[in-house]
């Protein structure tokens, strides 16, 4: 592709994607391909020869499109809700232009001071204390296993260099968090050799938050059985109703038990640009480490992660490791090396376009896009409460409403397969996905408002539809 | 940024970016910024209001631009040397406006299914078997990382329930790679908790590939003081040299002994698209998983890692876990959820990109570029070898060169000093970056082809800094 082609495709892309950006909502936010059916329209082979990008568009365009699922569209209510915004595309664009590998200083100065000037940006606009240091990672699952190496690293003598099977005086270790924290920490738990078993998930209150008494009793349970505690992982903003544990009560604990403390704010912890919110947090800044994740509901594209320490030492000394080839004079002079604080040494220049969205939107337009989100949850919670056959089955501190249709006519032994066939019938409208949880065994709907484009109408087109859809499948 | 903002701002972004990728040379190839000029260049505090988007993009020119190395220069000759070629460039560009979120089918049929059939496009290209199947990581640190995972997996039973402390009957586990292998290695070994001392380094021989015998007593003494071998990671193009380790023989033992064998070919790797490459690699068709990285030598910017194994069921053993929140119809119905076969929950829609790159080059486009940056590393190789001042230091299977400066005025043990300097001097040049590495204990220079617009003259140009600096630094 020569300049002249890159310059033509260039400007007919920028011509989509603002399209794109404008009007996702004409297509269906769920995907009606079946599986299989774009494998089935692909060749089986790669062309031996160059292709004209003409037709690579054009394949885009009929096969990749329709196997979309739009979380870029307004009516996108699944999971947690993420949004694209156009100074993060165009960032994203140079990105990729530019090829950054910010492994070391030398190998990109712009990418590794950038990431340390944003974080730092962002660190003030939540309040967090000057003392935690960020690093920049894919997703919060990374995050969440950084922090948790360095409090093994911590917890365990000399386990980077001895590890742990048939250490004398290394029994079972623990990590703990509730019974509502997300499975990147099961994940991070296996994965660091401590085994599924190494995960004690403490119940939560009746509304979704850590029990501090149960976590108490859990530790004193495990201590006196020779088990040894390494990190308890506070969630601000579970995945399922975004239930904030009692961060300050769990730092009590954790300080008095001498375990380290991780809080996964991947979703709700930029909420704390909103100083009103700051509050429920009470007792983050306490916390070993705390990972929020600005591509949920920053406005930037997936992956950022944002993992901030305080212990950055101990991060950097679970993972530091400098081969010859990798040596340079800055990193001998102390200058920071991205690679020393993470598992992996090619890192992308992300931070670019948190730069920018930071910049284009400023704290003030951040803060009011979040406050409108949660006063659109709010919105739909009110709809719900003030509807006899729909239940809301848990708070809505923020963005995100749980609830489920409890239409008179349905059994209750009933309601779940009822609140699925619901749920399917929904989201086939093609005008607004949502999602599913379940809490104290019942399935759960979900709303999860956090697209950029997402404006009241679309919350009311999803209220519409869930009461014209339960109405229609309860009468059946 | 409404509508119209982003089109104007987008359209003069596919200009400038078209001017960067054919003029980067216009920039020093190695940012000239000392650590700290950016960050004081930029403000302490992120704005309130809003900023107009063209002073971000003065701001970029100004502040960042001389900030960047320029991986994406034909002088860059640097570690590896990668491109990011036009076509990938657009692909991450629409990337980032659909903001796929792959870790369901149904979140992302297209990235789901394009990443399968893509991988299946390589994997043939490359003449590896159809019973491997792929997965897309970031980076092949998370590829080697998810590969051991397995074989902790498959060697110790129970660990991902149990995990490894204090059990009885688990003692010391041993990985086995080169004393050239890829430092991501070591740093999996520690985050999986085997501990660096987990780690074997196997002498290499004189060509710097893995010594088989050495490899057999290596595992032979484990055996006899019960260290349980897990896997050994053969390397198909060091970093140093670029040396491959000899697959066939060590598949024989790791066969024999019953230990996974991981092959580690994220820089050449790609190269078996040249059918008479192959040979080279005979055996690694026998490894248990194979890591190659497009976005090293197949012109996709990073990130994007391509793991392959014979037994995705191991890996999905080790790591599927489905919160109900993320239980689906689909995957019920044993329809693959990428989320299944890694640590990480998000994925972005890496498959585009290496999608319109196949197509755009197709594969003889793509041979035809690897084999002139081979023979582009050659020619250097012969110039040096023809040069008595110069001396090479390895072979150069594929497009890596090793080699020093040995100035009959310079005594030996001056020679890693003066050697230091020159790559300092050439560096400073602005119009080429290369790296170094130390082989036998003696420092070393390298320079790496791999970037799409390289051709002979920047060789030539980088020959000619070298030649010239080192006569001007030997005659002070």
């Amino acid at each position: 592709m020569d300049s002249g082609e890159f310059r033509r495709h260039g400007h007919s892309l920028v011509e989509w994607i603002a399209d794109y950006l404008e009007h996702s909502d004409r297509y269906p936010v769920l995907s009606r391909v079946a599986p299989g059916d774009l494998t089935r329209a692909l060749p089986s082979h790669a062309p031996e020869r160059p292709e004209p990008f003409d037709g690579v568009m054009d394949d885009f365009e009929r096969l990749i499109v329709p196997a979309l699922t739009h979380w870029n569209h307004p009516g996108f209510f699944g999971y947690f809700a993420t949004s694209s915004s156009p100074p993060a595309v165009l960032a994203e664009f140079l990105a990729a232009a530019l090829n950054q590998n910010a492994m070391l200083w030398r190998t990109s100065p712009a990418a590794t001071e950038l990431e340390s000037v944003t974080l730092a940006w962002l660190r003030e606009l939540m309040g967090l204390p000057s003392g935690f240091e960020g690093v920049i990672y894919d997703t919060a699952s990374t995050s969440t296993l950084h922090a948790l190496a360095a409090a093994r690293e911590a917890a365990v003598s000399g386990v980077r260099e001895k590890g742990l099977p048939g250490r004398a005086g290394v029994g079972t270790l623990r990590v703990y968090c509730s019974d509502q924290a997300h499975s990147s920490v099961d994940k991070s738990v296996i994965l660091l050799g401590l085994g599924h078993e190494g995960l004690c998930r403490v119940p939560s209150d009746n509304e979704f938050r850590m029990s501090a008494p149960a976590l108490r009793d859990a530790i004193a349970r495990d201590r006196a059985t020779g088990v040894t505690p390494v990190a308890v992982v506070a969630t601000l903003g579970t995945t399922s109703t975004t239930s904030v544990d009692p961060v300050g009560e769990i730092a009590d604990i954790c300080e008095r038990e001498g375990v380290r403390l991780h809080a996964d704010g991947a979703y709700a912890g930029v909420a704390a640009i909103i100083p009103e919110i700051r509050p429920r947090f009470a007792g983050r800044e306490r916390a070993d480490s705390i990972v929020v994740n600005p591509h949920k509901w920053l406005f930037v594209p997936v992956d950022l992660s944002a993992c901030y320490t305080r212990r950055m030492d101990v991060l950097r000394g679970a993972f530091s490791l400098v081969p010859e080839y990798l040596r340079t004079a800055e990193g001998t002079a102390g200058v920071r090396n991205l690679m020393d604080t993470g598992v992996q040494l090619g890192r992308r220049f992300r931070a670019l376009k948190l730069w920018m969205v930071l910049r284009a939107y400023g704290a003030a337009g951040l803060r009011a896009t979040l406050e409108e989100h949660m006063r659109l949850a709010r919105l739909f919670a009110g709809w719900v409460d003030a509807e006899p056959s729909f239940e809301r089955l848990a708070p809505v501190p923020f963005s995100v409403a749980c609830f489920r249709a409890v239409p008179a006519a349905v059994p209750v032994p009933e309601l779940d397969a009822f609140n699925e066939r619901l749920l399917e019938a929904v989201n086939a409208s093609g005008d607004v996905l949502l999602s599913h949880t379940r809490l104290n065994g019942v399935l759960t709907l979900r709303l999860a408002v956090g697209q950029l484009r997402t404006a009241e109408a679309h919350v009311a087109r999803a209220w519409e539809l869930l009461r014209e859809n339960a109405a229609r499948l309860a009468g059946k």
